[in-house]
């Protein structure tokens, strides 16, 4: 290995390096490769709701520290969080994404993108679809588990317990997944499902179901989700 | 390698490929005897559910590509698809699977079956028990967390979101893991718990905790669940 | 590899040859440092509820063959049950972990200790601070997706089904996580959250919401969890 010098090289070789020992080794794709298409996306301008990916992930590693009462330093957050390494991979594999019609297909773009997908699935159990736009400060907490559609959006500093869906009823095609604001709180467990609105600074409390939509500020709990309380306007 | 020139060979690469860099390597268990034994197994007559290892993962591959809109290729199927690749490897488990009685025992047979449900868990996060009965087309969307005990039966053409559990309710031994029928649809998170039938076409929304039988064509919801409504008949 | 003679080399070099294969690999770790620090675990006289790690293991392993209807042979217990190579890893990375102010800090010991943790997370899907303390005998059943915070207790002999969490509110800061009593079932997906106390002999349904504390003896279910009746005392 070359030394890595700069927080994007140290970031995209700690992931280079648990995907290429844990899911994947040199024979599915070269380290190599993988390392200069995640440093790429890292270093490129392409923006996901309004951040460059450098932007983001600083930012992502910064909510750790802030929200996370376990963690004490930034070197163990970005080497021992997996819901930090997942949200790298990715950014990188959306910006290797091609949509529909915009000569996506099977290239290897588009592979490339499933590839680091379906490496994350595997290394870390967090399923993101590359299509799915995700704000910057956003922390996944334990990780374990978590889904996010294709449709999805998820705005910036909101934090996601272990074992959240933001999924599709299955009724569906075209934009079927959730849209969570900015600073929302989503309990472990919990399953939102549909494209629908979950507003800035909601609260959704452990293993709920949430079908329709949740204002801003509200606190909801259970299955069918119904709203508990609100938190005051800052 | 030797170039692998059947559907049977390249689905038997993915998988030993996935699992020979993921989690075991050379040391624990040779490449070479696992893809043999997964190949061997595919081309084997023993039924599962009515139907050839062959059989069974054909139609398993095609319900991915009618089922999930975010699929478009067979390729990204069989290639990323990890609930697929789990359930190639239960079937191959399976067919290594020596009941109680049948000469089984801590024979080599069953300890390369209960490897393979290991490795899986590990790789992929999909505990299914070798001795469960698994029809054809059956989709395992996003996969992770699914745990399908060892008198578990699932028919044709269902669909199982990740997080389902089909399991014991603890207070039984023997036959004590639930009967799921064909084309029923269980969403994510749900725990089917018990010696209990799930009829033909039934769904369970997301987040169930299922303790008594659904009749076919059902539609349940909750903890514990009740039915809300039935499907038309075709 | 030199051969393993007694239990702990047995187990030590089962754990390190997971995790050095499948999550981590020559580069992050040596394999022989790691299974040297988990024999050295092994073999010290440090106590976690009462127990060396040593007996502590062998607990472990019996009380898989005593409860798991599925499991027939100690050597499966060992080989094959992620939860049991999970609570081995915390075990060791407990030994390596030190309390805030008792020179840990960012020491090579409090790494150890999250390295072990982290990989558990990535390899088994179990994520346990290595500051819990969990007492003997103690299984995880299928083990995907568990979360056990920092400060969190679990009693000897208590069975723990995949999905559970033994989280925080979010709320409080310092001691912030579950008590839980021995001999205690939970449910698989169950979260229990906050510094409660469940008590001996309790039994929690799958998918409930624990908030407020659950006496001795007690069954509950749901969400929020209501108790439903009580074990005869022994």
């Amino acid at each position: 290995y070359k030394p890595a010098r700069t927080f994007e090289e140290v970031i995209s070789r700690i992931v280079t390096h648990r995907l290429s020992t844990c899911s994947g080794g040199s024979s599915t794709i070269c380290p190599d490769y993988l390392y200069d298409h995640i440093l790429a996306a890292f270093m490129g301008n392409e923006l996901e709701c309004g951040h460059t990916m450098a932007m983001a992930v600083r930012e992502d590693a910064r909510a750790i520290i802030r929200r996370d009462p376990a963690c004490e330093t930034l070197l163990e957050a970005v080497l021992f969080m997996k819901g930090f390494l997942s949200l790298v991979l990715h950014r990188a594999a959306r910006r290797a994404w091609k949509p529909d019609g915009a000569g996506g297909g099977a290239s290897g773009s588009r592979f490339l993108a499933l590839l680091l997908q379906s490496q994350a699935s595997s290394a870390f159990g967090v399923d993101i679809h590359p299509a799915a736009s995700i704000g910057c400060g956003v922390m996944f907490d334990h990780a374990t588990g978590v889904v996010i559609g294709e449709t999805a959006t998820v705005g910036d500093n909101t934090t996601i317990l272990h074992g959240v869906t933001l999924g599709g009823t299955g009724k569906e095609n075209g934009d079927r997944h959730p849209k969570i604001g900015r600073d929302v709180l989503i309990g472990a467990g919990t399953k939102i499902l549909g494209n629908i609105t979950v507003g800035d600074r909601a609260k959704i409390g452990a293993l709920s179901v949430v079908l329709r939509p949740i204002p801003g500020g509200a606190t909801a709990v259970g299955s069918p989700a119904r709203i508990i309380g609100f938190v005051p306007k800052e």
